[in-house]
């Protein structure tokens, strides 16, 4: 077969490492700016970057979760009017999507918005960044894509580009022992199955399959213990190792259908992005059966692929995820909608033809 | 625990896929460099890219296996006198590792010589670099390391540097069809021996550690095939893949025990460096057995450890490699020498110190 392979971010990975910015930092010229939650700035660590890293001479705060263009456009006013020259992102992928997302097109004289979903060409310029994840899940910290939403015409969508792709990724485990239970197990199964669709995707290649069977093997094993025990820190370490691994897992081969469902069932019902593609993802691994899968799955420590679906099923009752979407009483016109709004290019890495009919019966087996 | 892990080469991997050399150039600027065997100019190879590849203006030849310090001034001197701006390597270890070393040491005033061994700095300046190999080995393609030999000192040593990296690896696993057969054996076998090393050495991490899983089972699984059938192209794929993913797996890591006693044994007695690796290797896995070591044989499909040295064993038994010393028929003296050499700095990264007595007893045991 044939295939490429690129990873050029640098990695510096292990507890306590956010100490080491200061090193980093001397690498990049100029004025940075801090990204982050507003929780990093209430907690204090902001303040803590801030006296360790003068370098840093401002803060961006306003990201919601599923970050929206116009928040990407306030962030790049900011960036014009510091004359930025470079970016720290401290946060879940939210925050470092956003920031991969500005550190180009602070170069555009396009509005954010154009950029959803339209393929247009980015600029080739690009400021440097580095990339500090606070959860364990997205693996956005080594990918060439960021997620925005536009919430004015209800699309969530990824954008990618080489340029997105951090110079480093500062992966220090001890960010995570905050996360609340919730956002840990979606945030753990969103590693979890990027690590499978990634390994399934048409696009899949024998040195990210190899990274997706090491990080599935650790999150069968360690996230539900990060779940009970969320100060158990070699749990958030297994965790973070994980998470950073499937994000080299899939960064090439891409995600593929319970991506592309998780899109509307964000948008339009409000569910995390980590418990929407988990509520898929057994399904779809039936569907997607195949002796490559069985290798994947006996490599990953299960006799079958029904046994590694059951597997997923019970992690996601033991960890109070969703496993339907009876809750919100879906209409059948709903039910179309959803089927409709699930045609995402993911769907297309998909190593099997997701036909309308399978998407509705799927639909149609959780409401 | 801690690791940080870089991997700035960018690989192009397939049957055939030596045509998209001229694609791959238009990258770089000016004139190039092409450093391979004259094996290569024999079979018409050289003609062709020359023919494909204007840019291509020169081509340095004269490489012995193992190659010398005076052959790399040689090409420094071609590099110098043509005003080179890039090199395309075609070629086993022995034609890129000259080449990674020429690359940089073109721009330094000191002799090559001076370099091996010494860990004085290199210059910061360096050529582009494209790596074509043609055996499946080495993984020099996408390591730091280039290995040199000074015969007139009777030394061998590698040099490493960020900027060995080659900027593309363009892997093909149709150039290593013509590779003979007990080339075939000892370059698998020297894949095989990395990927072991990488994985138990002091410097290993969890990102080399899948991939050495990886390329170990191909290796396993392949390698004997290819060896008794050389025009199998399926084999010699699977045997490139696992060449370049063992390269991946111990670039950073770095190699041990069985390395380490190699290079005395190419250096006084001839064994080929793959070979040389190989004779030591079931032996340095019973002393290096540990939890982490029999994780890594299961994960490689065996029920133990000594279940793997044994199919090691087989492995050497079936392609004719050398088993022991006996044809040397070594004196207590030379034995002595043999101890004294194999202090090589690669020894440190062993995970089990390495004694004077455990090197005594494991080369007795050979002869
Ligand atoms: N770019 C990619 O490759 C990629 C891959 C997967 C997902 N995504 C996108 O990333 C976003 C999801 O990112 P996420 O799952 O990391 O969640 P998130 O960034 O949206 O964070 C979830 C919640 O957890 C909070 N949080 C984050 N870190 C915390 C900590 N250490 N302690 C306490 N609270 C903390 C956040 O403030 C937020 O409220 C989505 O938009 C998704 O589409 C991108
Ligand atoms: N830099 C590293 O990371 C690294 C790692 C391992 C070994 N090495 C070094 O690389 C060298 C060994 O390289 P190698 O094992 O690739 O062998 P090699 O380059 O010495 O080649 C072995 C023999 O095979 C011939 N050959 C090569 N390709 C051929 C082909 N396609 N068809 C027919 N003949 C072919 C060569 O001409 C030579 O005679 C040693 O010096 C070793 O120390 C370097
Ligand atoms: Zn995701
Ligand atoms: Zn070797």
């Amino acid at each position: 077969m044939n295939f490429d392979y690129v990873q050029p971010v640098k990695i510096h990975f292990g507890k306590g490492r956010l100490q080491e910015l200061p090193k980093v930092l001397t690498d990049f010229q100029g004025q940075g700016l801090l990204i982050c939650s507003k929780r990093s700035i209430k907690n204090g660590l902001a303040a803590r970057l801030f006296q360790e890293n003068p370098q840093l001479i401002a803060t961006f705060t306003d990201i919601s979760e599923n970050p929206d263009v116009t928040e990407a456009q306030e962030c790049i006013r900011l960036i014009q009017e510091k004359e930025i020259s470079f970016i720290v992102a401290l946060g879940g992928g939210s925050v470092i999507d956003l920031a991969k997302v500005c550190g180009t097109l602070c170069f555009s004289e396009e509005e954010v918005a154009a950029y959803l979903g339209s393929g247009i060409a980015l600029p080739t310029q690009r400021l440097p960044l580095i990339a500090i994840p606070t959860t364990s899940g997205t693996g956005t910290e080594v990918t060439a894509a960021a997620v925005l939403t536009n919430r004015e015409l209800g699309k969530k969508s990824p954008i990618v580009s080489d340029n997105f792709y951090p110079d480093i990724a500062l992966v220090d485990p001890e960010l995570t022992l905050s996360v609340p239970k919730q956002v840990t197990a979606n945030t753990g199964m969103d590693a979890l199955c990027q690590a499978i669709e990634g390994y399934w995707s048409k696009g899949n290649q024998p040195i990210c399959d190899a990274l997706a069977i090491h990080a599935a093997r650790l999150i069968f094993e360690h996230l539900v213990t990060t779940y009970h025990e969320p100060h158990n820190l070699e749990a958030r370490e297994k965790m973070s190792e994980a998470s950073l691994i499937a994000g080299l897992a899939f960064a090439l081969p891409k995600t593929t259908s319970s991506h592309a469902c998780s899109y509307p069932l964000t948008n339009i019902y409000g569910i995390p992005h980590g418990e929407a593609c988990t509520l898929t993802i057994d399904y779809f691994a039936k569907v997607n059966a195949s002796e490559r899968l069985l290798d994947f799955a006996q490599k990953v420590g299960f006799e079958s692929i029904d046994a590694m679906c059951e597997k997923i099923y019970d992690m996601k009752v033991a960890m109070n995820m969703r496993i339907d979407l009876k809750d919100f009483a879906i209409s059948e016109s709903q039910l179309a909608d959803l089927v409709c709004l699930s045609h995402h290019p993911n769907l297309l890495n998909n190593p099997v033809e997701i036909t309308d009919e399978i998407l509705e019966t799927m639909y149609r087996s959780f409401i």
